[in-house]
């Protein structure tokens, strides 16, 4: 039986129409490689229903590997989050009108985990294939850290071997033609990105040792 | 006969062993499609010898357009240079050593020209192509306007209709990796962004009306 | 009798309740050093209106320099411009609900007049004293620049000494508050930024040469 | 007797002759108001040497509060920092020319430490003083960060009531001349900043509840 992979990806949220990490993981959907084959989900953007949903797409599925991919608009590159922190702390509502302001994701939770993707190792196979990519040390306090620290935690609380992670990526060109200022990416390229993330995942069961890192 | 359309880029710059201004402008070398073929030029990224090196180049072929082409590391697009400014001062030396300060392109020259490519259309169909574009208020103050400034000059000087402009293009993604934070383009994408910005120039006389300004 | 500096600074646009060239400029209001002394005027963020205000202002006084002054919100410094351009292009609308695009702001006027305050010399003295300060080579394509335009038109049309331009000032501590990510000055600093620039103009008739420019 | 105030700030590093931190906290040493006094100490920019320094003086002085101030070149603000992480990942050398790559600051210790300072209060608090200041939500992987999260987590073995934290501090406007386009600050805000964090810190022994956070 093949290995199962599970992308998500957000529904549009703060005025925009659309959402390039759902345009990108629904684009995935079904494909397949060697011995695994990628499921496709989309989350709300909301606290608390996202995570629920993702737990939901994690038991059903029992993924060997979960890529949470969000967009960042402003953002240069397809950037892989290092770490994700247990706080709650929206500079915005979310999709359902809420803004929550410092609460922990989980109470007496750990204040972070780590990613368990190999996440040098994909951002330099990113590199390597020509689309721009780095490590980043914050994934914000946001629906998309929330989701990335919900999803860690119930993989640290299941014990499993699943490895998970979380991808933000830029604006597509056409939003970024109204936020001007902003770097975007085309969407095969994202598509792509995320392939050779997959791919690079299923190859490195230990990471490799690249700086990644910044000064502040 | 054919129109001729002039394309040119630089060589590398500022311990770049790379520009993707020459990368993009050479593979475009002979292409041709309706009634104009593409020649495409190096320069030298010295003040004076490139402007001459540009003059002679628009003396022996008579082109109809010319784009020239160069590298804007940092920035996140094509962008479409609107004016050129009648002001030599670098803020690192050229390929020569030589650092100029403060001296005027053309002595008595008028303080700036505009760009005659139309601007606006082309950062519009950029756009609708999927490609990030936006109107640039400032080529800087180095080489790459040292040459638009001269061949604007040299196009007013002559009387002729040969229409000119600048486009700054963005790193490569193989040079993002070296400057983080640093957005980047798929050469490929460069390319076709100047594909698409010579067939503008060819099928719009006068430019579009359409806002593409900034607030300062 | 005292030379007159004619000092003109913005009311808000852009949903701000402040402007902070306003408020820098109104403070130095009837200031008085050696020969001269400060007039203070504000004008509309509004197209045309701003220059006539400007012009008429400049008959009433007949300064010897005028410095106007704008608010570049994200802007880091105390950014002295060198060119202003003859284009009006808005990305937003005025404060009387007008959007130009793309129209001369002097019909057949030249496409740019370099200032003629001693900018280098201005951003020396404000390094000097411990104010970050830049040359800054676009004024945008708004009402700042309509104005600093039409200023330097006026001069050169009347073919007098007085030397005139632009100076744009981040936001204030308490905008930036509003806008995440975004620099800000103090008040004073501010003032204290205009009275060097005033003092250093009246020191110098002919400009430093000092590296002030940027690649691109 | 007086509560005693740890402040720290770092030797210079990456080619630059001079820190900001030290600068600031330098001034402070001996400040007293109330019921509390502050020592200022210098730590090296050096992985392991800095965070046992600080350890010593930790134990030698038995502060009430720790405020380990760094340079963050660039950064528009003084910005307080939400959280530390198990990491060194430096992009440059360290001062003793060493760059540790993705080695855990202590090894088994947890992914991370918030830290125990009232930090919304303290932004709040500075912004009302008319100093710009915002929650960071990375203190990056270098030598700040490795100090950073070995203060909290010996706070956390000795389960002291000790509070700690860390500020990190944009460029002084002299070392910004040298960084065109990087915001700085002057070093007399930079102290008043400091000086209103630790009374804010002394007047909250519990945060305040503000939006601070970031959509990624």
């Amino acid at each position: 039986m093949k290995k199962i992979i599970l992308l998500t990806g957000f529904e549009p949220f703060n005025k925009e129409t659309i959402n390039p990490s759902w345009e990108a993981v629904r684009t995935l959907q079904g494909w397949h490689e060697g011995d695994f084959v990628v499921h496709s989900r989309q989350l709300p953007c909301v606290f608390g229903q996202a995570s629920k949903m993702l737990h939901q797409a994690v038991e059903e599925l029992q993924p060997s590997i979960v890529i949470a991919v969000g967009q960042a608009g402003g953002r240069v590159d397809l950037s892989v989050e290092r770490i994700a922190i247990n706080i709650d702390d929206a500079p915005i509502a979310d999709n359902q009108k809420r803004q929550i302001v410092d609460q922990p994701i989980v109470t007496n939770g750990p204040a972070a985990y780590f990613a368990t993707l190999p996440i040098k190792a994909i951002v330099h196979a990113l590199r390597e294939a020509g689309l721009p990519s780095s490590v980043s040390q914050t994934a914000g306090t946001y629906v998309c850290n929330h989701v990335f620290y919900s999803l860690m935690h119930q993989a640290h609380e299941w014990g499993t071997t699943m490895r998970a992670g979380f991808i933000h990526i830029p604006y597509l060109p056409q939003q970024a033609a109204a936020h001007p200022g902003s770097a975007s990416m085309k969407l095969e390229d994202m598509v792509e990105g995320l392939r050779i993330a997959i791919r690079t995942t299923m190859a490195h069961d230990v990471d490799m040792r690249e700086a990644g890192g910044v000064t502040h």
